[in-house]
């Protein structure tokens, strides 16, 4: 690992405090199958809060709360014994679920290749009653299920109070109130937007608060946009910039995300995609602050992501697509990455370029705009299929969903032809489809930058309408309305259900739609 | 319960400072089934304490250490990982077994009628890695499995160290070293006898510091006897008689056990032998300590629980035996409580008019004088049967073993003729045996009285030396070398394995074999 101590030490001194409020369960629920249902799993009231606190529970008895939304935060109960007093440990089982099939489905049952380590549970023990007791672990979670596993035949437990201290570094009081005249709809797709972006601001960006917990430089990029139109927290934004340019991999490039603890370090993941995005990240940073002093110490780092990016093209002047690379661009096992990876060597090279226009690097942006009409001719040349109207990637000439979009975002065509390029995407379709809301952001955003705001708008509610059809509190790392079990990890239970790079709606609403 | 406050202050200002050493793991084992072996569970070397530190674990690993003796404390692990850096939390299951047994036998399988929430396991997620790790419970046990039950594909998980901060309230440099006159298996037997003492004293003179963690009266004056020839811990001893006599039931009655946490407070169990063991354990430490300050102040309580049991005496002068009542003697669920109820209350009317006599309250001595004439007289016309030659109890006039051990301890009968009923109770044993190593404590104590003492070694060996044979590191709560698997509780698992009222070979050898 290449590290800039300085750089580290100006992330660390940015680490923010993060604010609290303080949440109660709202209802006591159960959770029934039911085919109809998202999953196949639907909540049903069974008990109030009131109720609750007056009861007593044995070995064997277990109740379901449900805090009424999603939260990121640490958890306290207040256990008080009934009966004699208690003569032997009291044993529980905690299990947090952002979703009702967390609460339904054994986490024995897991069998996905994600580490069952996600799986939100604790067993607890505890020797001495009453208790006020701080769980140390931060969850995810909207329903917490408690399993009295034992307690002795002379006493029984009560529970005086369970609550959870929300933690965000996003504050909602400086988010701009959407205007009356929006519809309903849109407004609750941007609160959810919101709630979700405000869910994964933690001390970093984090990708989702459930799992993975950490800063992907991919995810940053859309919460950083969505942020500079809602929480404007920029110190965060530059925190995690300063995160990505003191720890790089050792021939310079940019990892694809980091760890903050024990001690901030860099993961070995190296993404083709995720790399460039550093200099676009530096590009939005700088557009939205308009931080000079932050935009100039990140500048050589940023450029030397775009100079990395370059080497990787042929004697053509495109992407090589062996088996020596990873691309992220979308969960989809058959896509092929050449023709996304150069789109987005492009889009990244356009804005690297206006970077250095506005720092007044003229030599650098010289340098770079040749490059921008270098590899904007190898694409045309090489990856534009003329006769079928669509970019094509890699040996094979892969027609994707993604390689239009990327193609269509980094503006290779002239801006009527680059309408067109969408309209026929839509007109015929590919079959190689599109998988994560990553990817549908991707999309949405080209559609916007094309002028289609209708078609744009329809696919938004299409898609995370849909997914507050489906119960959703907070957007979703995965999903797909035509199967809605999906999940590359092989288990529905391990999917993160507050996701970064779902956060989006906002961005749009508040950048297009007001 | 009747509080008085000034009493339990004086017991919290003696909560002692727990001594502390550090235990390293011996050896790495497995634990193998062998009919042959005590409860069919035998332990073999499988790795050195080098070689494990030196390998990684990944998902479905384990592996079982060998601390080499008995411990009671706080256990530290050193976690490492080995690999990429860690993306997910390390998921380890921790199970301490006091024997080999709890390691064998699933915890799962357990289904006897204590709680479950005894067996120690823990289920630990680790967020952040390397770890220190120190566990907030304290565990009692000599190996330690740990399951790694998930790590990711990305890394595994190393062991730098595992230690256990050991707690004693009894410092060993104060006990004497035995003369080298006696024979090895004795001073073995003195060794094991002190290291069970030692592990159960606390902050408190526990039972079991694995189960119940807690101060029971009947236990205490067994653990004061030992410790008065061993630890000399008085201090300790005087503690646990003001949180006795601080905190009694609504008519006075001294509790058979209280708990110390969260604050100070009895246990509502009321056991006819253990509160009237109050005046015995006062008698025994202001013999051993001449603290007569604490014995004054405490007199009036030891008195009132003298009165409170003399008022069960019915018009014959004979301790009514109905339902209304428990006594404890023995876990003998066929075993009638009248006669060794009986005996106990004259052992402790002797000793109650004993002491008074040493504090010059000879108006109180002198009552108790009476009332030990009184009770004698009707001991022998109404429960000694003089055609039998024994001690009967209840309707159907039971003859056990527990009633003529404690009529001989109780000297009811001449010296002469309480040899003879002991040499009778070998030669004709009764059917109602004894169970626990309290009640044979109590026999080889009679023996020793009645001046039997080679008997009285030979007992101890078949008992205590049988359970040094069958692997004991400390001595247990039960023991039955006609059935080994004896446990009152439903399980092996949850018998306790260093208790309390099993630590009195010391106290045997010390006062009758030096």
């Amino acid at each position: 690992m290449l590290m800039d101590q300085n750089l580290v030490d100006k992330a660390e001194a940015l680490i923010p405090e993060l604010r609290t409020t303080t949440a109660a369960p709202q209802r006591l629920i159960e959770v029934i199958a039911d085919e109809e249902a998202f999953q196949g799993w639907r909540t049903q009231t069974v008990q109030t809060i009131g109720e609750w606190t007056e009861q007593s529970y044995g070995k064997g008895d277990s109740f379901v709360l449900d805090f009424g939304d999603h939260l990121v935060g640490y958890v306290s109960l207040s256990l008080k014994p009934v009966g004699s007093p208690p003569d032997a440990p009291l044993k529980l089982k905690l299990t947090f679920g952002e979703m009702p099939c967390e609460i339904a489905e054994p986490f024995s049952s897991y069998n996905g290749w994600l580490s069952s380590s996600w799986l939100q549970e604790e067993l607890l023990f505890v020797d001495v009653l009453p208790a006020e007791i701080k769980l140390p672990r931060r969850y995810c979670f909207r329903y917490m299920k408690i399993d009295v596993l034992d307690t002795s035949v002379k006493y029984k437990i009560a529970f005086e109070n369970v609550s959870c201290e929300a933690v965000s570094s996003g504050d909602p009081s400086r988010v701009e109130p959407l205007p009356e005249s929006l519809p309903e709809h849109i407004r609750e797709m941007d609160r959810i937007a919101i709630k979700t972006l405000q869910d994964c601001m933690q001390t970093v960006f984090e990708d989702g608060p459930k799992r993975d917990r950490r800063l992907w430089i991919g995810d940053l990029r859309l919460q950083a946009q969505a942020n500079y139109l809602t929480f404007r927290n920029y110190d965060l934004v530059r925190r995690c910039l300063y995160l990505f340019a003191g720890m790089r991999l050792e021939d310079g490039t940019v990892a694809a995300c980091v760890f903050e603890k024990p001690k901030a370090h860099a993961d070995d993941t190296r993404l083709y995609d995720y790399a460039l995005f550093f200099a676009a990240c530096l590009h939005d940073y700088y557009e939205a602050s308009r931080d000079r002093e932050t935009a100039e110490e990140l500048w050589p780092i940023a450029y030397e992501q775009l100079r990395i990016g370059l080497r990787r093209l042929d004697d053509r002047g495109v992407v090589a697509d062996d088996s020596t690379w990873w691309c992220f661009t979308d969960w989809h096992s058959e896509l092929n990455k050449q023709a996304p990876g150069q789109a987005v060597l492009l889009y990244c090279l356009k804005r690297g370029a206006e970077l250095a226009g506005s720092l007044g690097r003229t030599e650098e942006q010289s340098f770079l705009a040749g490059q921008i009409g270098q590899v904007s001719s190898a694409t045309l040349r090489y990856l534009w299929d003329e006769e079928r109207g669509f970019f094509v990637s890699g040996a094979d000439k892969q027609i994707s969903w993604a390689s239009q979009v990327w193609m269509a975002l980094a503006e290779v065509l002239p801006p009527d032809r680059n309408a067109a390029l969408m309209d026929r995407l839509l007109a015929e379709p590919p079959s190689i489809g599109m998988t994560t809301p990553y990817m549908y952001h991707h999309f949405v955003e080209a559609l916007f930058l094309v002028g289609r705001k209708d078609e744009a708008v329809a696919r938004m509610n299409a898609y995370w309408g849909e997914m507050i059809e489906d119960g959703a509190d907070t957007f979703w790392e995965l999903y797909n309305p035509a199967d809605k079990k999906l999940s590359p990890y092989g288990s529905n239970l391990v999917n993160s259900y507050c996701h970064a790079w779902s956060c989006t709606p906002t961005y749009f609403i508040r950048k297009y739609l007001m």
